[in-house]
Formats: structure tokens, sequence, C-alpha cells
């Protein structure tokens, strides 16, 4: 348990991301990132996405390792099930990023947190997607994550903590705010 | 290469799905799906992010297998690099869904694939994320998908093939319109 002799420790290095943002501040064309993803086509429904490569800081950026990830359909879409569809993957990105930004923030305030559980959740309606109805969209028409966290502090200053991550969320602002998507053939 | 004798076949099961529609046009509440994915905070941005279960047909499902992601932000954050970050997750599924689309949608029209490469690029400025501008989202500004497809087709048709894939996609919707996001503590 936290006591006044402990130093809070999220393990959020805060001082370095302070210092970034003061080094950005003079460089901001540093600021300008690419992310990427490689997708491969399997069979059916099923492809493999490598996730390496970035650009960021004025170059090309490797991540540690090479993540590599399988997407399908489900056996109820007559499918193989070999991954998750592309719209669960959607929902870890969004919970991640939630999840990052408490302990950010938390770390920010000087709040030890213990632990923290997200649930994610997104409805659709499959009639869009199958082309059954224009007037059904294909993605989510509603999404609720839900935090249980426990933490050194009071339930007003965990809800403003959450409050406070969803308002610096690159995910959370993706779903709930339309971005340009140009999709071509080389 | 194809000849006229050979099927085509791209391990799409096309005949399930028309047959899909067909049972939900007659019980669209077992249209209703919900996604889930449930997020561990690990340390720092570090998290761990499993799918498993969602709802649809009117029960709960389960994948074959339960899938686990890391998530986390790279070392030029200051961080540990232990997987993807929240926005690529994001990319990810974008890659998959327009990739299982033309799987679809080729099998439907009788075009045979033999390869399909995507690479999804998203620009972000991280003044957004780091809070320096409040003129800056926090999300991508602008989104790129480029596929590289060899398939028994011409060049018009397998515009058309990406271009519908486009039309139905989850992902694509998800990220081109607003979708309402709750988020709450427990």
């Amino acid at each position: 348990m936290h006591t006044a002799t402990q130093p809070i420790d999220n393990g959020v290095n805060v001082t370095a991301l302070l210092g970034a943002r003061e080094a950005l501040a003079q460089a901001p064309a540093a600021a300008r990132f690419t992310w990427r993803a490689h997708c491969d086509w399997v069979r059916g429904t099923h492809s493999r996405i490598a996730v390496e490569d970035f650009y960021g800081l004025g170059e090309t950026q490797q991540h540690r390792s090479r993540f590599t990830f399988e997407a399908d359909h489900p056996e109820v879409f007559a499918a193989e099930d070999h991954g998750p569809t592309p719209v669960e993957y959607v929902l870890v990105g969004l919970a991640a990023c939630l999840t990052a930004g408490v302990a950010a923030v938390a770390q920010h305030r000087g709040i030890q947190l213990r632990s923290v559980k997200a649930t994610v959740e997104g409805d659709m309606d499959i009639q869009g997607i199958l082309g059954m109805d224009p007037d059904v969209r294909n993605g989510f028409d509603d999404i609720r994550v839900t935090f249980a966290i426990d933490a050194d502090a009071s339930r007003a200053d965990i809800e403003a903590l959450v409050a406070q991550s969803q308002k610096r969320s690159a995910v959370y602002d993706l779903l709930t705010n339309p971005t340009h998507v140009k999709v071509e053939v080389k």
C-alpha cells in the first residue's frame, strides 16, 4: 500500500514525456508520425498482419521486434476463426489507448494505481455488412468502455483520471470523429 | 492459373453467407452482435488485452480459442515497446477488414485471387496527444490503404472489387463516420 514515504510509481516516465513536449515545441516537424501495418491475405477471410516500422522524430523507427497478428471471421460467419475479427482489433486498440492514458495521467497527478481493468463492448447489426439494409451502418452503432480501477485515490479523482485519458486518447478521437481514408490499388 | 475447368476458390463460403442473409431476413434480432475486448493494465503504458467471447445469433459465442495481445508505447515515447501502439491495432483492423472483404467479393464475383497485399498508413501529429496544441487532433489526420492484388481479373475488375469491399467494410465505416463511445467507471 502507498504511504507518504513511497514514491508514486506506475512505470510511466513523466519527466521524459514533459521533456519531449518541450523539445517538440522547438521542432514541431518532428511531431509528425506515420504508423503502419502490412497485411497479407492467407485464405478466405483469414489474413496475417505485421507491425514493425513507423516514421517519427524525422526518421524511420523500428519497433523492438516485429509483431504479427492473425485476423479472421468466426465460425458463425462460415469462416475458420484463426484470429479475432477486424472490429475486435479496433476494440483492442481502444482499450489499450484509454488504459495507457489512465496510467500516464495517474503518474502525472501522483496517484498510485494498483490495478486497472477495462471491458470494451461494441454493438453492431450485421445486416449492415451483409448488405441487407442500406439504413443499417456497417460499423458499431454504440461502444461502451467500463473501467474497474483500484488506486490510491477517491472515486472523484479516479473518474477525473479516466475523463482526462479520454480527452487525450488517439483511438477515442478516431472513433468519435471522422477521418479521411483513401483506398487505392497500386 | 485459373482455367474454365477449375472452380474459383478463395476459401470463402459464399453459399453459407447468402443463406445467413436469408435466415437473418426472417429473424433480424439475431443480427444484433456485441463484440468485446477485456484489458488488464500491466505497468506504464503496457497492457494485455484478451478477445474471447462475443454475442450474436441470440446467444453468447466463444472464439475457437482465447486470443491475447500486448500493447505499449515505443521507446521514443520513453516506454518499453512490449507491443504495437493502440493506433497500430486500429490499422491492423482496417487492413484485415478490407482484405477479408476483397476475398469475399472476389468469391462472389467469380474472381480467383492469387495474392492480396495491403499497406495501411496513418499520419498523426503527436502534438495532439501530448496536449501541446488544442487545434491538433489526437487521432490520425489521414489514412492511406494501398492494395497490391494478383488475380485472374482486369485492373478495372480489381478496382471494383476493392471499392465494393470498402463499401461493406465495418472498420472503414468506423473510421470515416463518428460513433458514440461511452466511457464509465464501475
